[in-house]
């Protein structure tokens, strides 16, 4: 086990009619809010409504930035970054996904930096504070709610960088389960592809005494797995999208972390993808993920071997762990599928023609992963791989 | 699942060499310190001079207490809150196990109130601040490193009480795995009986959607079972005591709580022995809590099959779970059995002389438990399962 330091301080509020809460929970950090969030589908759920009146009722002056859209862009980060310093801020209260979080968290950081907000996913600047965050959770996915980091696209160029600091993690996230019953089935079973990615990203480690995290990776794992099929049968199942919803702020509020290095790298690569395609990033990750394992399990197949035990309750054949490793990423991509994922770029509307241009974009900065270090041809073999 | 609020952001600093930090870690909350701890073993192991040097590197003036005695004492918390009171102690380092570190909580809360700190014990008072508190462990056992609840014995009447304050959670606590390689075998078991009691107190509720903390328990359970042995045959084995040191956070940082209501009986029924014998509290629970399992477990037949079936691998006979459920408690008793803990009370030289007292003791404030309410007289039925 490695050494590490874990902090998560994030209050989380969750359950039925948290959002009531709201107002109380910003109300600690100032006065000034602004309220960002993405569409309509807050204003259509009443959830808009709902929350300026709990910010009103404390006597918040309510700034408003709307219109994040999916893979966040930088311009309107620069946007929120100019109101922030024009008024103050005293709170940006992200409402929806990992999107509307992400952008809160670009706007946050950059708020307080008096150069371009972009120097943060460039590496040319680093994060020293930021403007507080809260959030009202309405897609569970992309563990943003806790997490420490931010994905931005930048139109120019379209490249998709992450950054984090630990002054990222907002303050405070509440969490309704029911707020999720309206998710669509695709955009549902996009958010448990993410947080899954976000564990398995975990799970592939070359430390090799990293029992506990191993196992409560698995832990949640198997609560997606066993709840998806569930939610999307029934999406008004309160038990089942409440397993689903606090499973996706586990996966990656950095406790599986502890100890051990993750690869990342399927991240990396997708990145990559959505960042030309404009797919959603679990569709890309259910694509990228299985592509990923075929093409580096050799490297430890004992490892696979356990996660296909232990997730899939694959029999161990221990004359041939390859088999019973290879079962393992067929049960994934079978599950992928299962829930409406697509597991090969075809499925997509994705031909090869950027495999290359990808390839370089992807490693221009230096190979991608940790468990595997993969360099521009082999991604270039994964995207072929996962044609 | 239940409506939750979790937050817990103590900040952990995990790993090889890590107490070298404890003066930079303490300097952000000012320069007096009171070192809080037992006795002399951490001067034997060379652990005091290196904390107090590093204390001194940050300018700190080091204020000190020692002679925590297990199941801490009141009269040494009251003689803590004076030197808090009369030096204006910015910061208790609390170095030991959980009796040290609930010794330093109970300072920490008595420093901020007018009153008599057993108030708070005795629920006449609530805490509404305390002292920060900043932890080096050397004893993984009782969770307080992270936990929000202390533990105290007042002698006039050998009461022994719980409390709880969100101010009471540590700031940061430095966990080194190393400096666990000198305890003796028998406190090692110790203390992974009261980490395995900390999530069986969680596992058997009565909530019926909880999936998630369900498999994170068992994830954790089965580490602590799997590295057990390892740690005292080879004390030395450092990936085995990480294993458990960080496990025996976990168990005890409320994550394992979330959305649901532990029962907390068997901790309670203890308290009333150590109490009245001064046995280790490992060793009291290595007694009680098989004992209430089979007092209790046919309140939930099938909660209980679950847990012999993923924790111990028990095969469940869906023609006589009571059976598989029975396994499951004779599963545990064996293995407390195996670690050198008592399973009976008369292996820890306890008779049946105090039973009717201890019951009534316990039980004056109200019934004990929640997965089944447990009142005077099955306090005395569970004493006769114990003997």
């Amino acid at each position: 086990m490695q050494n590490f330091v874990f902090q998560n301080g994030t209050k989380i509020i969750f359950g039925k009619d948290t959002e009531q809460f709201t107002g109380q929970e910003a109300a600690a950090y100032g006065k000034k809010i602004l309220l960002h969030y993405g569409g309509g589908s807050i204003k259509a759920s009443g959830l808009y409504d709902a929350i300026v009146q709990s910010l009103r009722e404390q006597n918040a002056e309510v700034f408003e930035l709307g219109g994040v859209q999916p893979n966040p862009r930088v311009s309107l980060v620069r946007e929120g970054v100019a109101i922030c310093k024009e008024q103050g801020i005293d709170l940006i209260l992200a409402v929806g996904g990992g999107s509307v979080i992400d952008s809160a968290k670009a706007i946050a950081a950059g708020a307080k930096y008096e150069g371009d907000v972009w120097d943060f996913f460039t590496g040319k600047a680093e994060v020293s504070g930021s403007v507080p965050i809260g959030v009202v959770l309405t897609i569970p996915a992309a563990g943003s709610e806790t997490s420490n980091g931010t994905v931005i696209t930048n139109e120019d160029g379209w490249y998709k960088r992450a950054m984090g600091h630990q002054s990222l993690r907002p303050q405070f996230a509440i969490l309704n389960p029911v707020l999720t019953y309206t998710l669509p089935p695709y955009q549902t079973a996009c958010g448990i592809t993410d947080m899954m990615a976000h564990i398995l990203e975990r799970y592939f480690t070359n430390e090799k005494h990293v029992e506990l995290t191993d196992r409560l990776c698995e832990a949640a794992l198997r609560t997606i797995i066993n709840n998806a099929h569930t939610v999307l049968a029934e999406p008004a199942n309160y038990d089942a999208r409440a397993e689903i919803m606090w499973a996706g702020t586990i996966a990656h509020n950095d406790l599986l972390s502890t100890g051990r290095i993750g690869d990342w790298g399927s991240h990396d690569i997708e990145h990559e993808i959505s960042g030309i395609y404009d797919i959603a990033h679990g569709a890309g990750l259910a694509i990228i993920f299985p592509a990923w394992m075929k093409y580096v399990y050799k490297h430890d197949v004992n490892r696979f071997a356990q996660f296909a035990n232990r997730v899939w309750d694959v029999e161990i054949d221990l004359n041939d762990l390859e088999k019973t490793a290879l079962k393992g990423i067929e049960k994934l991509e079978q599950f992928f599928s299962s829930i409406g994922m697509p597991v090969r770029l075809a499925e997509a509307n994705i031909g090869a023609e950027h495999f290359e241009e990808m390839a370089k974009k992807g490693t221009e900065r230096g190979p991608l992963g940790n468990f595997v270090k993969l360099q521009e041809a082999d991604l270039v073999q994964i995207f072929h791989l996962a044609k």
